[in-house]
Protein backbone atom coordinates (compact mmCIF):
# COMPACT_ATOMS: atom_id res chain seq x y z
CA UNK A 1 0.00 0.00 0.00
CA UNK A 2 1.36 3.52 -0.95
CA UNK A 3 -0.32 7.32 0.20
CA UNK A 4 0.23 9.97 -2.54
CA UNK A 5 -0.18 13.01 -1.83
CA UNK A 6 -0.51 15.76 -4.92
CA UNK A 7 -0.56 19.44 -5.14
CA UNK A 8 -2.44 20.44 -7.83
CA UNK A 9 -4.04 23.44 -9.11
CA UNK A 10 -7.80 24.32 -8.10
CA UNK A 11 -8.96 24.26 -11.54
CA UNK A 12 -7.80 20.21 -12.17
CA UNK A 13 -9.12 19.52 -8.88
CA UNK A 14 -12.20 18.15 -10.17
CA UNK A 15 -11.34 17.01 -13.39
CA UNK A 16 -8.73 14.64 -11.84
CA UNK A 17 -10.76 13.31 -9.00
CA UNK A 18 -13.93 12.42 -11.24
CA UNK A 19 -11.46 10.52 -13.63
CA UNK A 20 -9.92 8.50 -10.31
CA UNK A 21 -13.16 7.95 -8.72
CA UNK A 22 -14.27 6.30 -11.92
CA UNK A 23 -11.13 4.15 -12.10
CA UNK A 24 -11.82 3.15 -8.32
CA UNK A 25 -9.06 4.82 -6.00
CA UNK A 26 -10.37 6.55 -3.66
CA UNK A 27 -9.38 10.26 -3.18
CA UNK A 28 -9.59 13.07 -0.52
CA UNK A 29 -9.46 16.51 -0.79
CA UNK A 30 -7.64 19.10 1.39
CA UNK A 31 -7.98 22.42 1.48
CA UNK A 32 -4.65 24.23 0.67
CA UNK A 33 -2.43 27.46 0.03
CA UNK A 34 0.74 29.07 -1.10
CA UNK A 35 3.80 26.79 -1.82
CA UNK A 36 4.77 24.78 -4.64
CA UNK A 37 2.40 25.96 -7.12
CA UNK A 38 2.18 29.36 -5.21
CA UNK A 39 -1.31 30.16 -5.00
CA UNK A 40 -5.14 28.36 -5.25
CA UNK A 41 -3.55 25.17 -5.32
CA UNK A 42 -5.51 21.96 -3.50
CA UNK A 43 -3.67 18.58 -1.59
CA UNK A 44 -5.45 15.67 -2.33
CA UNK A 45 -4.28 12.06 -1.17
CA UNK A 46 -4.87 8.53 -2.97
CA UNK A 47 -4.19 5.33 -1.04
CA UNK A 48 -2.99 2.85 -3.35
CA UNK A 49 -2.18 -1.08 -3.89
CA UNK A 50 1.60 -0.69 -5.26
CA UNK A 51 1.20 -1.98 -8.63
CA UNK A 52 -1.41 0.59 -9.01
CA UNK A 53 0.89 3.91 -8.21
CA UNK A 54 1.48 3.94 -12.14
CA UNK A 55 -2.08 3.95 -12.91
CA UNK A 56 -3.16 6.94 -10.41
CA UNK A 57 -0.16 8.84 -11.86
CA UNK A 58 -0.88 8.84 -15.53
CA UNK A 59 -4.22 10.21 -14.78
CA UNK A 60 -2.94 12.88 -12.39
CA UNK A 61 -0.21 13.67 -15.11
CA UNK A 62 -3.11 13.46 -17.98
CA UNK A 63 -5.57 15.82 -16.34
CA UNK A 64 -3.05 18.07 -14.21
CA UNK A 65 -0.03 18.75 -16.51
CA UNK A 66 1.26 22.07 -16.91
CA UNK A 67 -0.21 23.55 -20.11
CA UNK A 68 -0.26 27.21 -21.74
CA UNK A 69 -3.68 28.98 -21.95
CA UNK A 70 -4.27 32.40 -23.67
CA UNK A 71 -6.31 34.47 -21.41
CA UNK A 72 -6.84 38.11 -22.23
CA UNK A 73 -5.43 41.19 -20.02
CA UNK A 74 -6.26 44.85 -20.06
CA UNK A 75 -3.66 47.26 -20.37
CA UNK A 76 -3.71 50.36 -18.43
CA UNK A 77 -4.64 53.08 -20.27
CA UNK A 78 -1.82 55.53 -21.33
CA UNK A 79 -4.41 58.31 -22.01
CA UNK A 80 -7.68 58.05 -19.39
CA UNK A 81 -10.60 58.92 -22.24
CA UNK A 82 -9.48 55.54 -24.13
CA UNK A 83 -10.48 53.36 -21.78
CA UNK A 84 -8.50 49.74 -21.48
CA UNK A 85 -7.40 48.11 -24.49
CA UNK A 86 -7.72 44.12 -24.30
CA UNK A 87 -4.51 42.27 -25.01
CA UNK A 88 -4.03 38.12 -25.37
CA UNK A 89 -1.57 37.10 -22.62
CA UNK A 90 -0.18 33.49 -22.20
CA UNK A 91 -0.46 32.20 -18.52
CA UNK A 92 1.05 28.65 -17.80
CA UNK A 93 -1.41 26.84 -16.05
CA UNK A 94 -1.79 23.25 -14.13
CA UNK A 95 1.03 21.59 -13.17
CA UNK A 96 1.03 19.00 -9.80
CA UNK A 97 4.28 18.10 -7.29
CA UNK A 98 3.62 14.58 -6.38
CA UNK A 99 4.62 13.01 -3.08
CA UNK A 100 4.76 8.66 -3.13
CA UNK A 101 4.65 7.11 0.72
CA UNK A 102 5.22 3.72 1.84
CA UNK A 103 1.93 2.81 3.61
CA UNK A 104 3.22 0.83 6.95
CA UNK A 105 -0.65 -0.25 8.03
CA UNK A 106 -3.55 0.09 6.64
CA UNK A 107 -7.37 -0.25 8.15
CA UNK A 108 -10.77 -0.03 6.70
CA UNK A 109 -13.19 -0.19 9.33
CA UNK B 1 7.24 6.77 15.89
CA UNK B 2 4.21 6.77 13.50
CA UNK B 3 2.17 9.07 11.82
CA UNK B 4 -1.60 8.16 11.65
CA UNK B 5 -3.82 9.14 8.91
CA UNK B 6 -7.51 8.75 9.36
CA UNK B 7 -10.40 9.39 7.41
CA UNK B 8 -13.71 9.51 9.25
CA UNK B 9 -17.52 10.83 8.99
CA UNK B 10 -17.60 14.73 10.31
CA UNK B 11 -19.99 13.43 13.18
CA UNK B 12 -17.83 10.82 14.27
CA UNK B 13 -15.00 13.58 14.84
CA UNK B 14 -15.34 15.56 18.28
CA UNK B 15 -15.84 12.04 19.65
CA UNK B 16 -12.79 10.77 18.41
CA UNK B 17 -11.06 13.44 19.52
CA UNK B 18 -12.29 13.84 22.73
CA UNK B 19 -11.71 10.19 23.63
CA UNK B 20 -7.78 10.00 21.54
CA UNK B 21 -7.36 13.56 23.85
CA UNK B 22 -8.64 12.19 27.04
CA UNK B 23 -6.15 9.18 26.46
CA UNK B 24 -2.99 11.55 25.71
CA UNK B 25 -2.96 11.46 22.14
CA UNK B 26 -2.29 14.69 20.32
CA UNK B 27 -4.57 14.68 17.25
CA UNK B 28 -4.65 17.78 14.50
CA UNK B 29 -7.60 17.72 12.06
CA UNK B 30 -7.90 18.87 8.86
CA UNK B 31 -10.74 19.33 7.09
CA UNK B 32 -11.71 17.17 3.94
CA UNK B 33 -14.24 16.28 0.98
CA UNK B 34 -14.76 13.78 -1.73
CA UNK B 35 -13.16 10.49 -1.67
CA UNK B 36 -12.78 7.33 0.39
CA UNK B 37 -16.37 8.04 2.20
CA UNK B 38 -17.64 9.90 0.09
CA UNK B 39 -18.82 13.39 1.30
CA UNK B 40 -19.12 15.21 5.04
CA UNK B 41 -15.65 13.73 5.69
CA UNK B 42 -12.94 14.82 8.02
CA UNK B 43 -9.07 13.69 8.00
CA UNK B 44 -7.00 13.52 11.34
CA UNK B 45 -3.62 12.93 11.85
CA UNK B 46 -1.96 11.61 15.22
CA UNK B 47 1.88 10.72 16.00
CA UNK B 48 2.03 8.03 18.22
CA UNK B 49 4.65 6.11 19.70
CA UNK B 50 5.18 2.71 17.97
CA UNK B 51 3.81 0.67 20.93
CA UNK B 52 0.61 2.91 21.23
CA UNK B 53 -0.42 2.31 17.47
CA UNK B 54 -2.76 -0.42 18.20
CA UNK B 55 -4.14 1.55 20.98
CA UNK B 56 -5.24 4.50 19.27
CA UNK B 57 -6.01 2.35 16.05
CA UNK B 58 -9.00 0.50 18.81
CA UNK B 59 -9.87 3.97 19.87
CA UNK B 60 -10.61 5.09 15.86
CA UNK B 61 -12.29 1.76 15.29
CA UNK B 62 -14.52 2.27 18.79
CA UNK B 63 -15.43 6.07 17.90
CA UNK B 64 -16.09 6.08 14.18
CA UNK B 65 -16.91 2.29 13.43
CA UNK B 66 -19.76 1.74 10.64
CA UNK B 67 -23.09 1.28 11.61
CA UNK B 68 -26.67 1.57 10.78
CA UNK B 69 -28.99 4.18 11.46
CA UNK B 70 -32.73 4.31 11.28
CA UNK B 71 -33.96 7.48 10.03
CA UNK B 72 -37.31 9.10 8.57
CA UNK B 73 -37.58 9.78 5.13
CA UNK B 74 -40.54 11.52 3.52
CA UNK B 75 -42.21 9.48 0.32
CA UNK B 76 -43.30 11.95 -2.35
CA UNK B 77 -47.36 11.75 -2.37
CA UNK B 78 -49.37 10.29 -5.05
CA UNK B 79 -52.37 12.34 -4.38
CA UNK B 80 -51.23 16.02 -3.80
CA UNK B 81 -54.33 16.30 -0.67
CA UNK B 82 -52.50 13.08 0.92
CA UNK B 83 -48.80 15.43 2.02
CA UNK B 84 -45.61 13.27 2.19
CA UNK B 85 -46.10 9.96 4.56
CA UNK B 86 -42.91 9.76 6.75
CA UNK B 87 -41.35 6.39 6.86
CA UNK B 88 -37.81 4.83 8.19
CA UNK B 89 -35.02 3.90 6.12
CA UNK B 90 -31.80 2.81 7.19
CA UNK B 91 -28.45 4.56 6.27
CA UNK B 92 -24.91 2.95 7.04
CA UNK B 93 -22.82 5.79 8.86
CA UNK B 94 -19.19 6.33 10.36
CA UNK B 95 -16.36 4.37 9.16
CA UNK B 96 -13.05 5.31 8.77
CA UNK B 97 -10.02 4.50 6.40
CA UNK B 98 -7.08 4.41 8.21
CA UNK B 99 -3.18 4.79 6.84
CA UNK B 100 -0.70 4.32 9.47
CA UNK B 101 3.19 5.66 8.30
CA UNK B 102 6.65 5.34 9.43
CA UNK B 103 8.30 8.25 10.76
CA UNK B 104 11.69 8.60 9.80
CA UNK B 105 12.07 11.68 13.05
CA UNK B 106 10.24 13.45 14.89
CA UNK B 107 10.94 17.03 17.07
CA UNK B 108 8.98 19.23 19.39
CA UNK B 109 9.98 22.32 19.58
CA UNK C 1 13.50 13.03 -0.88
CA UNK C 2 12.08 13.65 2.40
CA UNK C 3 8.17 15.10 3.49
CA UNK C 4 8.20 17.41 6.49
CA UNK C 5 4.98 17.68 8.35
CA UNK C 6 4.77 20.48 10.86
CA UNK C 7 1.88 21.74 13.08
CA UNK C 8 2.29 24.97 14.10
CA UNK C 9 1.10 28.18 15.60
CA UNK C 10 -1.39 30.29 13.03
CA UNK C 11 0.76 33.66 14.26
CA UNK C 12 3.84 31.91 12.95
CA UNK C 13 2.63 30.56 9.66
CA UNK C 14 3.37 33.75 7.47
CA UNK C 15 6.50 34.47 8.71
CA UNK C 16 8.19 30.86 8.76
CA UNK C 17 6.57 30.55 5.34
CA UNK C 18 8.22 34.10 3.89
CA UNK C 19 11.53 32.79 5.12
CA UNK C 20 11.48 28.46 4.36
CA UNK C 21 10.10 30.81 0.56
CA UNK C 22 13.57 32.75 0.74
CA UNK C 23 15.82 30.27 1.09
CA UNK C 24 14.31 27.84 -1.82
CA UNK C 25 11.81 25.85 0.05
CA UNK C 26 8.46 25.06 -1.67
CA UNK C 27 5.81 25.07 1.48
CA UNK C 28 2.27 24.08 1.26
CA UNK C 29 -0.49 24.96 4.33
CA UNK C 30 -3.26 23.35 5.70
CA UNK C 31 -5.73 24.95 7.17
CA UNK C 32 -6.52 22.57 10.66
CA UNK C 33 -7.65 22.27 14.08
CA UNK C 34 -7.12 20.99 17.86
CA UNK C 35 -4.46 18.69 18.93
CA UNK C 36 -0.83 19.43 19.19
CA UNK C 37 -0.67 23.10 19.96
CA UNK C 38 -4.68 22.97 21.55
CA UNK C 39 -5.89 25.38 19.06
CA UNK C 40 -5.68 27.76 16.17
CA UNK C 41 -2.99 25.64 14.54
CA UNK C 42 -1.73 25.26 10.90
CA UNK C 43 -0.45 22.29 9.40
CA UNK C 44 2.90 23.09 6.67
CA UNK C 45 4.00 20.28 4.15
CA UNK C 46 7.41 20.70 3.01
CA UNK C 47 9.17 18.84 0.08
CA UNK C 48 13.05 18.59 1.04
CA UNK C 49 16.51 16.86 -0.31
CA UNK C 50 17.50 14.38 2.56
CA UNK C 51 20.57 16.84 2.64
CA UNK C 52 18.31 20.12 3.59
CA UNK C 53 16.11 18.80 5.84
CA UNK C 54 18.55 20.07 8.37
CA UNK C 55 18.18 23.70 7.38
CA UNK C 56 14.12 23.17 6.99
CA UNK C 57 14.12 22.37 10.56
CA UNK C 58 16.29 25.14 11.57
CA UNK C 59 14.31 27.77 10.27
CA UNK C 60 11.17 26.15 11.63
CA UNK C 61 12.93 26.63 14.80
CA UNK C 62 13.96 29.74 14.32
CA UNK C 63 10.47 31.18 13.12
CA UNK C 64 7.87 29.01 15.42
CA UNK C 65 9.77 28.68 18.39
CA UNK C 66 7.81 28.42 22.07
CA UNK C 67 8.23 31.76 23.82
CA UNK C 68 6.49 33.63 26.60
CA UNK C 69 4.90 36.79 26.08
CA UNK C 70 3.27 39.15 28.49
CA UNK C 71 -0.41 40.43 27.09
CA UNK C 72 -2.91 42.45 29.65
CA UNK C 73 -6.18 40.50 30.83
CA UNK C 74 -9.06 42.15 32.53
CA UNK C 75 -9.73 40.74 36.09
CA UNK C 76 -13.21 40.04 36.84
CA UNK C 77 -14.66 43.17 39.33
CA UNK C 78 -15.46 42.55 43.09
CA UNK C 79 -17.46 45.03 42.98
CA UNK C 80 -19.51 45.77 39.53
CA UNK C 81 -19.17 49.62 40.14
CA UNK C 82 -15.42 49.24 39.71
CA UNK C 83 -15.37 48.00 36.61
CA UNK C 84 -12.04 45.20 34.91
CA UNK C 85 -9.06 46.01 35.53
CA UNK C 86 -6.08 45.22 33.39
CA UNK C 87 -3.46 43.14 34.92
CA UNK C 88 -0.43 41.61 32.59
CA UNK C 89 -0.23 38.14 32.42
CA UNK C 90 2.63 35.90 30.36
CA UNK C 91 1.43 33.23 28.04
CA UNK C 92 2.91 30.87 26.33
CA UNK C 93 2.93 31.20 22.14
CA UNK C 94 4.79 29.23 19.28
CA UNK C 95 5.84 25.97 19.48
CA UNK C 96 6.10 23.02 16.84
CA UNK C 97 5.12 19.50 16.16
CA UNK C 98 7.34 17.84 13.45
CA UNK C 99 7.63 14.98 10.91
CA UNK C 100 10.30 13.61 9.04
CA UNK C 101 8.65 11.32 6.41
CA UNK C 102 10.52 9.34 4.22
CA UNK C 103 9.39 9.74 0.64
CA UNK C 104 9.59 6.59 -1.68
CA UNK C 105 8.58 8.61 -4.94
CA UNK C 106 8.72 12.20 -6.56
CA UNK C 107 7.44 13.88 -9.14
CA UNK C 108 6.74 17.30 -10.91
CA UNK C 109 4.85 17.63 -13.37
NI1 LIG D 1 -17.96 15.66 -11.72
NI1 LIG E 1 -15.87 17.53 23.64
NI1 LIG F 1 5.13 38.04 3.57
Amino acid sequence: MKLIFAIIHDEDAHGVMDELNKKGFGVTKLASTGGFLKSGNTTIFIGVEEEKVDEALSIIEKKCKSRKQVTTANLPPTNITEGYIPYPIEVTVGGATIFVLDVDRFEKI
